[in-house]
């Protein structure tokens, strides 16, 4: 098993019967998924929402049970990756793209469960570029503001052409040298025109479980 | 000409040779469009870009040259309808449902010209709903934080199903009650994921052009 591995069963362990669950999207969440349904296999009840297609998808084939969001009120426990992992568990999330959709499912869960390998514990965020979501419709001028806050960015293409995520937009892959203030960073974009969301997860961790190259694993919380 | 139109027509007054214009949305609006292609018509030499479909085909028929946003450094001057001013010139804006990309182009303008007949000046905003755009993924989970952040809302709906924006999101209709602090509302909310930006504009109007009933005009700025 590798590091991803190991971190992930350890947070699937925090799973208990009649549990709405939050299943991340990425590499290290799909380990997670993949315990979990192995752990339904086994006659563990719950339920489940994806914050991707992708993991809806994988949800399916490993047999968990998914619920529409109509009939959740809360989401007891989520479990996902992250890009970068600061000293108060602030993150940058979002390399995969799914960032809003993770977003939601992370702020709508009762208990967020980061897990990650050693390399993307951080004392600053920022060498991960940062993703912001960007709406499609005179994104050029959304791109002058956010050059404006310090931003050197480039907009994430795939195929030859701009990617555009679930919900239709564009990804403005930013870099800003060390994020100090992640909280200030994150509501300056979230109030820029034109940004749906952007990267950052800041007060929304519950617990990191990392994993390191030694096979042993850590636990962070605040 | 009613109130309105007295009042676009005095806006497009402000309107120079060179500069780049943007177009608002709406009944208001209309009556500016159609006065700025009639001084194009007599010679006006401008540009201009359009914040929905609808006013870039009033602009094609009203022979006003569009310019692509890639060619927009800054735009000189917007002129703009809105459903509420309040004493600050904050505004609730969206009851048409191009409250984003009307966002846009006023955050994005040297100076963002409000036109108004006397009833939408208000004491606090908050009579007229404020229009919220968020994100159909998971929208039961975004309607429950707005409600959490005090809002008694509505999903607006067309022709008996979910009305989608110009961006192919939804539009929760929300009830605040009196508004008294929009700007950290407007923080409260496009910090919330899910919410991709709401009808709140604070700190982005130059100069507000009331009509009032008796034809006289009267001209608010900051």
């Amino acid at each position: 098993m590798n590091t991803k591995q190991i971190a992930a069963e350890k947070a699937v362990e925090l799973i208990q019967d009649g549990m709405i669950v939050g299943l991340g999207t990425g590499s290290t969440a799909y380990f997670a998924i993949q315990k979990i349904g192995q752990r339904v296999q086994e006659g563990l009840n719950i339920q489940a929402v994806a914050s991707s297609k992708a993991s809806e998808e994988l949800a399916r084939q490993f047999g968990i049970p998914l619920l529409p969001f109509a009939d959740v009120e809360v989401i007891d426990i989520t479990i996902d990756g992250a890009d970068e992992v600061d000293p108060n568990l602030s993150l940058i999330k979002g390399g995969g793209g799914a960032l809003l959709r993770e977003k939601i499912l992370a702020g709508n869960s009762k208990r967020f469960i980061v897990i990650v390998d050693e390399t993307k514990i951080v004392p600053a965020l920022g060498t991960f570029p940062l993703p912001v979501e960007i709406v499609p419709f005179a994104y050029e001028l959304t791109v002058r503001k956010l050059q404006a806050l310090g931003a050197q960015l480039k907009i994430r293409e795939a195929n030859g052409t701009h990617y555009i995520t679930d919900n239709g937009n564009l990804i403005a892959d930013c870099h800003f040298g060390d994020i100090t203030d992640p909280e200030t960073l994150h509501q300056q974009l979230n109030t820029t025109p034109g940004v749906v969301d952007n990267g950052l997860f800041v007060h929304m961790t519950s617990q990191v479980i990392v994993g390191h190259a030694d096979g042993t694993l850590e636990i962070l919380s605040n």
